[in-house]
């Protein structure tokens, strides 16, 4: 992409505007193989710190890391009925290895429960056994019709939590302690507001009792299920044996759960943030927080300069910034500029010749605003810098979010928004299949959650907005990714 | 396996021993997919140590992460004429995906050179973009006929460095970088000692100049290829077009290298360092560093050990030592040990009523060594003992390899060595291909590696050890997994 091309605006083409932005930061590529992307360095960058804070908070809550099989019976998958037809559609097969067709077809792993529960069975034995927290990050295949770089890949990376528990308590504990780590996550870390709530049967995963999740609201005021946590009951217990002596000396099936996030969460911090020049990085995700950009024309400037220069970059360093330092000679320092604003570095500090005479840098923050610090408590300046960056970015999405947040819709309100400007429309529901699908058809709007009570309008409202009948519920509906 | 079953010597079947060390530490299991294994919560929780300490290398060295998709097209395999033969007949194909036959059929990446140079063609047009530095941590599938829990999976987990520059030069010195990393990673954090060289030309990468590798020798006296190096000349750049514009502003193919290092590696630890009683892991790389075994008998000893328990848990976690407290009632010290020590937990505190009146713990080494430690200076004291049993493994492992390596060993040496107690048999070559082969007929021994300087034997071996022709270079054969 030369230099001085811009993107497409967002306004005018969002899903341009997305591929163009991850091409612009070096994020991602399509790859030869239908589907499956490249994860470029800029990306994985992004990716490796998220991972870090999640597993920080995984092992936090007494999660053990381990590694299944990338492949699975074809059998293994057939033992949960619902499961099957939900993931059977997508799975990819493989029929011959090692020169030869094998006896029977491998799935690569859609998910991994039912190689999971296989190996619970062998080492659940007592209630002494449990609870047993596992998580595996690893990478998944889905076998997805369309796909959009990080939002919908055939191959994506992932995270799932497998646990196994004692009673239902214990596990719907778990299953919304999960979806409060993934909430804080999206909130305190990517500075992506999310809802959070209950799946309709509809929208749930294949084989569980209950779906949460956690949706936030794009730019282009369509929701992304960011992360899911599910109950699964005693399904896959049944489906493959795992039975635990009670604490009474009975024998009963263990409750379990299972939750994950993918590389799906880059789409959305993208999505959440992005102008028009690029990507924005939150600050704690931000894989560079700091460019340092020195300014000179003589070699004497020069000199003064990088001495300043280096100085800034060895105390932020020593603080724990995430700093980098262009350089680069024979670039100009607005091609700098457009190189770092693309790659949605939050803070860019200038450093020209003036500035090393008043003791000073300049200070550009990537969401807008120009100031000069003073270098006497720079890293003090700069770490509270990005804090604000960080606060700024989660405050605009979340002020962008309730403002295209309409409650207590009516029918026509709840076409008119999917047919105009989209976001999330609180209403009544009945509860009955019938209405989503009616709903879907007319307004290719979907419930994104029964929200949790936190969310819930004050007053509940009473009626379902589509067929009139008494709402059991309120529910969000938007479109989505 | 029962509390007092003790291992199967590893005099009397090293084979069977490695097995059940794995299964008492509960470091893996066999997996219902054929040659798959699944990494347990304590084996992968080294993995993730590995992992840090490598990854902290690579990136100390210049290199960042990337993902490449685990689908490979067929035909991208067979670019690289001697690639093809080397990979084509381990490879796992899938054929069919989304309920349809594919096109072409899709391999389960073996390796991803092929893969990444197609991208490598796409980002590299210049001088400029080089060195370009790649690592990738990911799955991999091989499908092998013989399978051993870490050392031959037909998946395992690695990493894999892919690098491309400006001149042989530049190539050659990354290749050797990556191997000194190697080596380093082995001797400090493993406490493995390796040897270095190449690769004679049957045993080198396929596609590869010459293949690097660090050799370690385990306790039946088998060589281990614990990590490689590859230098792969411009083969792998012509076969995928990736060119860039030099300096002098011609046009020339890139110069790359490939190094790998595996889950295999929890293998060589094993096998480096375990006893009949089970794994030693050496303490840079144990997940628990440091167990606390409280032992009292009435409640008022229960307060008082507990109380000071707590204290030396709580002032070595903030010293930076990764410890547990192991306070589970019911269960009598002993049994905790044995646990314990089959987990290869290099130190143990026991805590009891006379130690806290005498104001100390007393420490059990997993290497051997019991004494009392003051609990004034606690940490330090314990930092010092860590230390001191990674450097014993290292000095242990390192003798028992010296006293297994003969030097210009003759044909009839070497035939009763390898026919006998095995090791390290260093000796002339002609480097022919045919005396390679028939030495692995008549002792199932290979060239491990035509030594680096630093191994050499003082005075070169003048002839060849089987064919009595001038020697090109000294060997080092070994039986090896």
């Amino acid at each position: 992409m030369a230099e001085n091309q811009g993107l497409t605006p967002r306004a005018q083409d969002f899903s341009a505007w997305y591929n163009e932005a991850i091409m612009r930061a070096e994020l991602a590529d399509y790859s030869p193989v239908r589907g499956c992307m490249v994860i470029r360095p800029n990306g994985y960058a992004i990716w490796e710190l998220m991972q870090r804070a999640l597993d920080d908070m995984f092992k936090a809550t007494g999660h053990r890391n381990a590694y299944f099989p990338l492949f699975i019976p074809q059998s293994f998958l057939q033992k949960e009925a619902e499961h099957v037809e939900g993931f059977a559609p997508e799975v990819a097969l493989v029929t011959h290895a090692g020169g030869k067709e094998l006896e029977e077809p491998l799935v690569v792993r859609p998910t991994s429960e039912t190689i999971i529960y296989d190996s619970f069975a062998k080492w659940i034995h007592s209630y002494r056994d449990l609870p047993l927290l596992i998580n595996q990050w690893c990478n998944i295949v889905r076998w997805e019709m369309r796909t959009r770089l990080f939002l919908r890949t055939t191959e994506f990376l992932w995270q799932e939590g497998h646990t196994a528990h004692a009673d239902e308590a214990d596990a719907e504990a778990e299953v919304r302690r999960m979806l409060g780590v993934y909430r804080r996550f999206a909130e305190e870390w990517m500075a992506m507001p999310v809802i959070t709530g209950v799946k309709t049967d509809s929208e749930k995963f294949a084989g569980a009792l209950r779906t949460y999740a956690i949706e936030g609201l794009m730019q282009d005021n369509k929701s992304l299920q960011a992360g899911t946590s599910h109950a699964l009951g005693q399904n896959f217990a049944k489906a493959f044996g795992v039975q635990f002596q009670t604490a009474a000396g009975g024998l009963d099936f263990v409750w379990s759960t299972s939750w994950g996030v993918s590389t799906r969460l880059i789409g959305g911090l993208i999505m959440t943030h992005g102008d028009d020049v690029g990507i924005i990085c939150p600050p704690r995700l931000a894989p560079t927080q700091v460019v340092v950009v020195p300014i000179y024309k003589s070699d004497t400037e020069r000199e003064a300069v990088l001495q300043v220069s280096d100085g800034v970059v060895q105390e932020l360093r020593t603080a724990g910034v995430r700093v980098e330092l262009d350089a680069r000679e024979g670039m100009k320092p607005g091609a700098k500029y457009y190189e770092w604003e693309g790659r949605g570095v939050p803070l860019r500090l200038e450093i020209g010749p003036k500035d090393v005479a008043k003791g000073q840098v300049f200070a550009a923050r990537r969401t807008g605003g120009k100031a000069p610090i003073p270098l006497e408590g720079l890293a003090v300046s700069v770490q509270h810098a990005l804090a604000e960056i960080q606060r700024t970015l989660f405050d605009t999405a979340r002020e962008r979010r309730d403002a295209a947040t309409r409650r207590d819709v009516s029918k026509d309100d709840l076409i008119a928004m999917m047919a105009g400007p989209g976001g999330f429309a609180y209403a009544g529901f009945c509860g009955d299949v019938a209405c989503e699908t009616a709903i879907k058809d007319a307004t290719k709007a979907t419930v994104r959650v029964i929200p949790d009570e936190e969310f819930r309008s004050p007053t509940p409202p009473a009626r379902c907005v589509w067929c009139g009948r008494p709402a059991t519920s309120e529910a969000v509906w938007a479109k989505a990714y």
